[in-house]
């Protein structure tokens, strides 16, 4: 079933004639496993995003032995619209959240699989550019796509690219980051301004017209998470990145699922100028926006400093600030004290406040 | 970005109030990844496909070391339509697909991770259905799904449901399937009639109102490959299930992969009656066709009859036979002696002649 069909000699011959057909728009037949398809890979997809392991074509790529270490196995759809956002598209959202659900599971990516559903008729520049993309995403987090499908819908039955990516990552063996570990005192850490990623998108979609400096952080989080594991290495004991249901999704779940009471500090979680305009405009909490280049980390308190110094050093960190911590009573509540004074409790956002967003 | 997460305890405890609810239709929210994806998952998916690895809902499912075996990945999108069809439904194409190129790739399947894309407004039974299909096959194929992620798009942004699986699987070090390890003398075998499954979803979609008794040969192979394996061992040099292009389709690549000729004896290929019949309504050519039931064999000639053996004693094998073999010259050609006596050259097919098929 897999776009990759035949092996590498071949497709090498194969890429210069189907580069000079010049692909216009995609057709459904490029989807029917036959001469079109392998069309497409070798003019379109081997071009952009050839690799040994790819190149093989084979139904299943299969990988070196990891020996000790665990696999990780992860999935996600990606149905972004606009397929480009300020900061981003839906190959770079791709490529970055598989690799940051690997990273928050405490593994190091290994492979990616690209899934991909075509509407018949998407221009192959967006093709193209979309792959352009995997393929420096890919690059930028160390990890390439050993394997892959192209399914092509009608115009009508899909809007225009939808990305389904899986990782395959490795967990050393004694390893364990789990909201069971979590315990008073642990202290919780982000590594930047909040809110951008959704707000990015649905003022894009929403309000096309308005300009802004406003960019969706979407980044791959493996070189950053990797960095504050070899700092503080088993001082944390949770990770997990907040996307849709924001950092108030993560921290309201965190309390759930470790049974204790979470408490966030308003003035110390950081929301850009622009997002926070845009939010208002839109009628969005940033707290509950998607985030696509942010991981929370929960850290023992003697190791707050060290995890903070680590995340602080790497490009994609240098505005990580504590924001808040772990306390008793185990009521399982996360509760936010507000830069006013206040109190509320968080809650997990209800249902779809952004439709598409990721 | 995983529809995965709550903790174990937390989810059995959601599960009844959710159950409760009586999810009517999907709707945008139940995408967003707030309270209303988490209801999704603990009534209806967890109940269906739940498992002490996805039930764990982390970002990653983290697999036992799988030492010296290697692991191989796998991935496919599938937007079948009708999603159900005579022999089967979408979610049985996805676990079967998924399971057979791991089985033709010599891994024995480990792990599923599940995507879904969801048009708004698709009725929670046939939601319902497709996870009961899946965990149904599954457990035939001895293989669960231990991650996952959903996504709702508008209702007319997608036509009902898509699937896309990946899957992890664990080779034997010294395995290798590989079409250069092909050569003269070598045979191939198939394990029954061909053509049921293309047939019958564009039987059931283009003439609903035509009675036949023509079945999808839709299923996991991960036995029949298993009991292939241990009678021949390193006598099987490829596998390859004859999925979308159908058999000319592995036979054209494999004689242009191997570099050798592929001779195919047409009297040799079983087609049922029914399945002729609707090719001959369709106008389609069943060796052009997809089988989602079906693996084509290279194994060396003397181990021939020790393979047929193997096969006809599994029950997906018992019409199991040689349809063809390997020769020189080394022209890269595959050519079918037909049953009246005449020869032509087997192409691979050229476009769409099935859309979404699988």
């Amino acid at each position: 079933m897999n776009f990759l069909q035949a092996s590498e000699p071949i497709v090498s011959q194969r890429l210069e004639s189907a580069h000079a057909s010049r692909l216009d728009r995609v057709l459904l037949a490029h989807g029917g496993g036959g001469q079109l398809s392998d069309e497409l890979l070798a003019g379109s997809i081997l071009p952009r995003l050839g690799n040994p392991l790819l190149n093989q074509l084979l139904d299943s790529a299969i990988l070196p032995a990891l020996g000790a270490e665990r696999p990780a196995l992860t999935i996600d759809s990606y149905v972004v619209q606009p397929w480009r956002f300020p900061g981003g598209d839906i190959g770079r959202l791709a490529v970055s959240g598989t690799v940051n659900d690997l990273a928050v599971a405490g593994a190091a990516p290994v492979a990616i699989a690209l899934g991909l559903i075509l509407a018949e008729g998407l221009p192959a520049s967006t093709l193209h550019a979309v792959l352009d993309s995997i393929a420096a995403t890919g690059a930028e987090a160390n990890v390439a796509v050993v394997t892959g499908d192209t399914k092509v819908v009608g115009r009508d039955q899909a809007d225009g690219i939808y990305i389904t990516t899986a990782g395959l990552g490795r967990v050393p063996a004694d390893r364990q980051l789990a909201p069971q570990r979590v315990r008073p005192g642990d202290q919780l850490l982000i590594n930047g301004p909040i809110g951008d990623h959704g707000l990015a998108v649905m003022l894009a979609r929403e309000m096309p017209e308005v300009q802004s400096v406003l960019r969706s952080d979407v980044a791959p989080l493996a070189g950053l998470v990797d960095d504050l594991l070899a700092a503080v290495g088993d001082d944390v004991v949770f990770l997990r990145d907040p996307t849709r249901g924001g950092v108030a999704g993560v921290a309201a779940d965190l309390a759930r699922d470790s049974g204790w009471h979470v408490t966030l500090w308003e003035e110390a979680i950081a929301v850009r100028p622009a997002t926070r305009h845009a939010a208002e405009m839109l009628g969005l909490d940033p707290l509950e926006v998607a985030n696509e280049g942010k991981v929370v980390a929960v850290v023992r308190p003697a190791a707050a400093g060290r995890a903070l110094n680590a995340l602080g050093q790497h490009p994609l960190g240098q505005q990580s600030a504590v924001i808040g911590c772990v306390t008793d009573p185990p009521d399982g509540l996360c509760e936010l004290h507000t830069h006013i004074g206040g109190r509320r409790i968080v809650h997990k956002p209800y249902g779809e406040q952004l439709p598409r967003i990721c």
